[in-house]
């Protein structure tokens, strides 16, 4: 998508060990036009799937994730990544390896919030070697619904793990995909 | 918030501690629908206000204040709990103490994303104790900006919190007010 490889082109930033900080416009700061647009091209993607839930991980995941469950008219729901006094009854849990934070964290979701019914759309904010996908997708594997793909705003495609989980029948589509990353540039693919 | 009243009523849960459950609707799974109308109740509210920024905290805040911020056309904040390696630079932070948790944290927000012309809105699902609050009040007290008022979907009136910003001259609005709470009742405020 045109519009959000020039927005990361102009105002991310790229830090030491391959990471693109994007906090001006997707994550802890959401530049809500561009939000909007992103949405229209998941809806364009997504939207003939007859899904009925949006599934993402805290935290950086729910305000993609929220505004496209409103556009689809259905409900968001995101994992936790920690258990938490406030979560009660049964849960859907993932082990979760994370590379930017070098650890090991547990995602969580209460089973009652997705069963064998739903369709399901799973969105996040980035994808790089795909460990918080796999833990989405374990757990929707768990509820027994159906997977209906997954949806990322930034892939970083040279970590692989969007290809790995294509290769594996995943129907995986993203709004950007970086091939390329230097201390100073980025390729996205064609 | 009539609409809201009735769904806490229906689908809410309490459990002990006077803690009350809205998982299934508000916070881990977010039936949109009803966010939609929360959405048009809090610009009925704020949309005269010429508001620049809506903030709130990681990680059950995002949800609504995306949605606000998207239907206000300006740009979502959210405070982090904890200092992250992918937040570089300045930051604000202040100090909160959550009662639910019992433990204090830090929240943080990369101190370019709010300024002195900003006209903020800070929204939240819970107001309690109002500690939370204070903390992004400081935030926006440190960058300099307006605070125009607060909106939370659910405020807990009986723990005062909500009642003590207002008499400090706070704009604080909430959807729902609950003044009494027993295991297995509520009462909301008029």
């Amino acid at each position: 998508m045109l519009e959000l490889e020039q927005k990361i082109l102009r105002d991310g930033e790229i830090l030491p060990g391959y990471i693109l900080k994007v906090g001006k416009f997707l994550n802890q700061q959401v530049d809500t036009d561009l939000l909007k647009k992103m949405v229209g091209e998941t809806e364009r993607l997504f939207g003939g799937e007859s899904i009925t839930k949006v599934l993402t991980v805290e935290a950086s995941g729910i305000a993609f994730a929220t505004a496209v469950a409103m556009r689809l008219g259905v409900p968001m729901v995101f994992a936790k990544k920690h258990r938490s006094a406030n979560v009660s009854g049964e849960q859907y849990t993932a082990p979760v390896y994370s590379y930017t934070h070098k650890t090991s964290y547990e995602i969580a979701v209460t089973s009652s919030y997705i069963n064998e019914n739903d369709r399901v759309l799973i969105t996040d904010d980035f994808l790089a070697n795909g460990n918080a996908l796999k833990g989405l997708i374990s757990i929707v594997k768990q509820a027994g619904a159906c997977l209906v793909g997954c949806c990322i705003e930034i892939e970083k495609g040279f970590q692989g793990g969007g290809d790995e989980l294509r290769a594996a029948g995943v129907r995986v589509e993203s709004l950007a995909i970086i091939d390329e990353m230097t201390d100073s540039a980025l390729k996205f693919r064609e």
